[in-house]
C-alpha cells in the first residue's frame, strides 16, 4: 500500500505533463524511499528517468514495494481536475487494480475524489548511460525552451558547442543557418548562465527531443545539461527535496567528426 | 415601437453568447414590462427562459406587446462590434423588418450603428415545468464552470446528489470515475457554497447540456441550481434588477433507481 | 555593404509581420540615406511602401547602393528568434548571398547569430500614386484595427465616408447593414481624432486589404488615412525617426456614384 500527501497538485500536473508525450504506458515503482520511473519513449531513442523522494512528501508511506501501471495520458487527463493550489492525495495498493487521487482546495470547501484504472504492463528494464560529464552546463530553463522553439524554425537538429563560460546551440536549413551563444559572466557571482567543461564538446542532436524535455520547464527556474563527447546527452530538472526528472539523448553520429575531429573550430557545420 | 437603453453592451453580449449555442432562431416577446424569451433548444431537449425587466434597463419604452424574429447566431456577431464598455440602444418596431443597434463609446467620439434583418419564426409555445425546489443549491458560477468542464473528461453524465450543506457532481468512463464534492461551511456566515434541502437527492444529467448552461457564466457570480427527486433540474443565473436567464433540463430516467431507490448511500455509480 | 544596428529589434519584427502577408518576395534598396522597399502585393491589387531612414538606426552605414533580394516569410521566421527587447544588428554586401542578422539580449549574456540565404529577383518598378490629399483622417490605429475586423463580420466591402470632423466606416451583407462613425471633438485639443477634410469623401473599398493593413497597427499609436475622390487611398504607420510604412488601394468603381454624385447623404448605400 502506498499514500502519499502532496502540498502542490500543481507540481504533480507539471511533471506528468512533462512526460506523457514521450512514454504514455509506464510502470511507477514505489518502495519505502519514494516513488521511481525509468522509461524508453515510443520510438526507443531517448530515456526518461524520474525520482520522487518520501521526504519531499508532505506525508509518505508504503509498506512495501510494489508496482504501478500507469497510462500517463488518462492521469494527466484526471489531473486537470486538480485546482491551481489544490493540495493532492494519491492511494495506491497491490490487491487494488485503481490508483486513487484526491484534491482538496485551500479553505477546503471543495474536494475531488477520482479512481484512474490501472494497467498491466511488464516492467521494462532500462539502463541508464553511465555517468561521464566533462562539461556541467546550468542554464534559465526558459531561455532552453525559447532556444529549442526557435531553432525549429532553422531545421532539424541542434549542434551543441561548448568551451569554458561559453555554449551555443545552432542549426541549419533552407531558409539559412544560426544559433545562440551563452556566456557566462565571470564577474557576475550570480550569473544566470555557469559553463564549467574540461574539454571543447561538439556533439549533434535531434532538436524534437530537446524540445519534448523542454515541457519540463515550468518545473524549475534552471535546466543542466551533462555533455561528454561521443556520449548521451542527460537534461536534468530538479524539484528541490522532491526529486528530479532526467532525459537522456544520445547524439547524431557524424562520420566527418569521427574520422576528423580538427573541424571544432568551425563556428556553423552545414554538411 | 421598442426602444431601450443599457449602460452596458457588455452585459447584453454575454448573453446571447450563453443562449446562442442553444437555440438559433428565437422570438424575443417586446411588453410594457421588459423583454421575454422562452425557447427549446433544438434538439427538444432543454429550455431556456430569458427575461429583462424594463426597469433594470436606464430607458425603456414599449407601447404595445409586439414579437421579433431574431436569428441569435446574427445578433452575436453584430455584438462583437460593440466595445466592452459601450452603452447600448436597442429600437425595433412592428412595421419594420429590421432590428437598430447602436453603441456609444465611453467618451462619445465613436458611435456605431446596425441594421439587422428580423426573421420570421411562429411563436413557439413553450410550458415550463412547475416549481418544486426539494434542493437550492448556490456555488461560484467559476466552480460550475470548471466542474462541468472537468467531468467531460470523464464521462457524458454527471450524477448530482445532494444533502444538506453538501451537493456532489461524480461521473464515470474508460479512464475511471470520480468527482467534486462541495461543502457549505456552516460556521462561516460568507460561505460561497450553500445547500439548503429538505431530502436528499440523486439524479443524473446528460452533462453535454449542463456544459452549455455554464455559457451563461459570466453573467453573474454565483449559480443557483434547484432540485426535486424525478424532476427537471433548473439551473438560474441572475443580473441583478435586469432579470435573469434559466435553463431546464430533464434528468435521465434509471431503471435501477425508479425500481429501487435504496442505494442513494453508494457514493459512486458504476452500472 | 550595409550593416545597421537598432536598438529595439521588436519594431522591426512588427513591420516584417506587417508586410509579410501582403508581400513575400521583395528587394530591400540599400543606400546612403537608409533602406527603402517598394512592392505591389501578390494579386497586384495594393501597393507598400516602407522607408528606413539611416537617421533612426542607432548605427549606419552603407557605402554605395545596392538590392537585397528577400524573402519576406523566411526573415519574419528568423525575427521570430529575436526576444522582445533584444538589440539587432543587420549586415549584406553586394558580395554575398546571405544576409547576417544577430540579436543581443539586454545583459548580453545571449547572443543570437543568424544567415539568411538572399534570393535573386527582378526589380519591381512601381510607380505610387500621385499625392492629391483632400481628406486626412487621423486615428487611434487599435480602432483602425478593430473597425477593419468587426466590420469584415458584416460584409466584403467598406464605404467611407468623411465630411469636416467626422468619418464613417459601414459595410453591408447578408446579416444586415451598418457601420463606425468617428468624431473629432472639437473642444479638446488633444482629440485623439482628427479629420480634416476639403470636401466630402465618399469612396468604397475592399476590406480584406484593409484588414491586412491593419496588421502594422502594432507600429504606432494612431493611423493615418488620405483620401481624395476617385483616387487611391493611402494609409500611413509612422515609426518616428525611423520612418513610416505606406499602403495605397484604388477605390471600387460603382456605376451609381460616376453617373450621380447626388446620394452622397444617404446614410448607407444598400445597391
Amino acid at each position: 500500500m502506498v499514500e502519499a500527501v502532496l502540498h502542490s497538485a500543481g507540481i504533480f500536473k507539471k511533471l506528468i505533463d512533462s512526460i506523457k508525450d514521450l512514454v504514455s504506458d509506464c510502470t511507477l515503482a514505489c518502495t519505502r524511499n519514494g516513488i521511481r520511473m525509468q522509461a524508453m519513449d515510443a520510438s526507443h531513442i531517448s530515456l526518461v528517468s524520474m525520482q520522487l523522494n518520501s521526504t519531499g512528501f508532505q506525508q509518505y508511506k508504503c509498506s512495501k514495494k510494489f508496482n504501478l501501471g500507469v497510462n500517463l495520458v488518462s492521469l494527466a487527463k484526471l489531473l486537470k481536475c486538480a485546482g491551481a493550489n489544490d493540495s493532492m492525495k494519491i492511494k495506491a495498493s497491490p490487491h487494488n487494480d485503481t490508483l486513487s487521487l484526491s484534491f482538496t482546495n485551500p479553505d477546503e470547501s471543495i474536494i475531488s475524489q477520482f479512481e484512474m484504472k490501472l494497467i498491466d504492463i511488464s516492467e521494462e528494464t532500462v539502463s541508464l548511460p553511465a555517468e561521464n560529464n566533462v562539461c556541467i552546463a546550468k542554464i534559465p530553463s526558459g531561455e532552453y525552451q525559447k532556444i529549442c522553439r526557435d531553432l525549429l524554425t532553422m531545421g532539424e537538429d541542434v549542434r551543441i558547442q561548448a568551451s569554458p563560460r561559453k555554449i551555443t546551440f545552432s542549426s541549419f536549413g533552407q531558409i539559412g543557418s544560426g544559433g545562440f551563444t551563452l556566456q557566462q559572466n565571470i564577474e557576475d557571482e550570480n550569473s544566470k548562465i555557469s559553463i564549467i567543461t574540461d574539454e571543447k564538446i561538439d556533439l549533434t542532436f535531434t532538436l524534437k527531443y530537446l524540445n519534448l524535455f523542454a515541457k519540463a520547464g515550468p518545473l524549475c527556474d534552471f535546466v543542466t545539461l551533462y555533455l561528454s563527447p561521443k556520449s548521451p546527452l542527460m537534461v536534468e530538472f530538479t524539484m528541490g527535496q522532491l526529486g528530479f526528472i532526467r532525459y537522456y539523448l544520445a547524439p547524431k553520429v557524424d562520420e566527418a567528426n569521427e574520422s576528423d575531429d580538427e573541424d571544432d573550430d568551425k563556428d556553423m557545420k552545414q554538411d
